[in-house]
């Protein structure tokens, strides 16, 4: 699809890192200044829904979601994880996962929730510091499935 | 966990409608009159994280949510249909699948997003009659899969 963000696959340094990409899905760590870990898993072809997708696709496509959660667990030790795909916007199949803290922006609502209180400055730099491991973690955990 | 809302399993009839239980999860039609078809599946169990699951689990609980997802798509006719694991409030796994429309009061904001529209009476009035077709649909879709 032409006018779709996730199709065209040019990924601006500020909006985010790629980690690692296969033939169906790509691996992003999101550049987002609140939520240090925040990555997404984007399917690479152009469909909007889960059940538009092979019972294999499927599968595939949360294995990896699971082992991006797994790597976050891991290194950023968050108070939760919230794993969403919504796509109103882009319905084009992404799935975020985000490492939540009890003391982020916006817990314990969703991170489109309003904002309620502000992370102290040295917990949000320990915590930016910490997901430039995820890369390295997730690739491995990738690695680790096959 | 006895202070666990989800593990009490006690569900009111204002919150909503038991449509399928099994020994690992319960699946339920959740009263959101904004959200008509809006739909959970619960995990039976007091676990926080998808990866607290073996893998079987996970592909268990996801079969069910991608069966009732297929079964909301059919039956509502949503223009999006939104998956969410957060469990911030309640640690306990389950999964919403929300059909989502262009009118419906949140779109395309996520549904914890600011209000910002409301459907049309008869459109909520029609769409609310339909998802009482869901929980036939639903049982039906489930049956499918053994």
């Amino acid at each position: 699809m032409t006018n779709c963000v996730l199709c065209k696959d040019k990924l601006k340094p500020e909006e985010g890192q790629l980690i690692w990409r296969g033939d169906d899905c790509r691996v992003i760590l999101v550049n987002d200044s609140d939520l240090p870990g925040f990555c997404r898993v984007i399917w690479n072809h152009h469909d909007a829904e889960m059940t538009d997708l092979s019972y294999g696709e499927r599968d595939h496509i949360m294995t990896l979601v699971f082992a991006v959660e797994e790597a976050i667990r891991h290194v950023m030790h968050p108070d939760k994880v919230n794993i969403a795909a919504l796509g109103n916007m882009v319905p084009h199949i992404h799935w975020h996962i985000i490492p939540r803290f009890k003391d982020d922006p916006f817990f314990p609502g969703s991170v489109w929730s309003q904002r309620i209180q502000e992370t102290g400055p040295t917990t949000l730099d320990t915590r930016r510091k910490k997901a430039q491991e995820l890369p390295a973690a997730i690739k491995a955990a990738i690695a680790n499935l096959s």
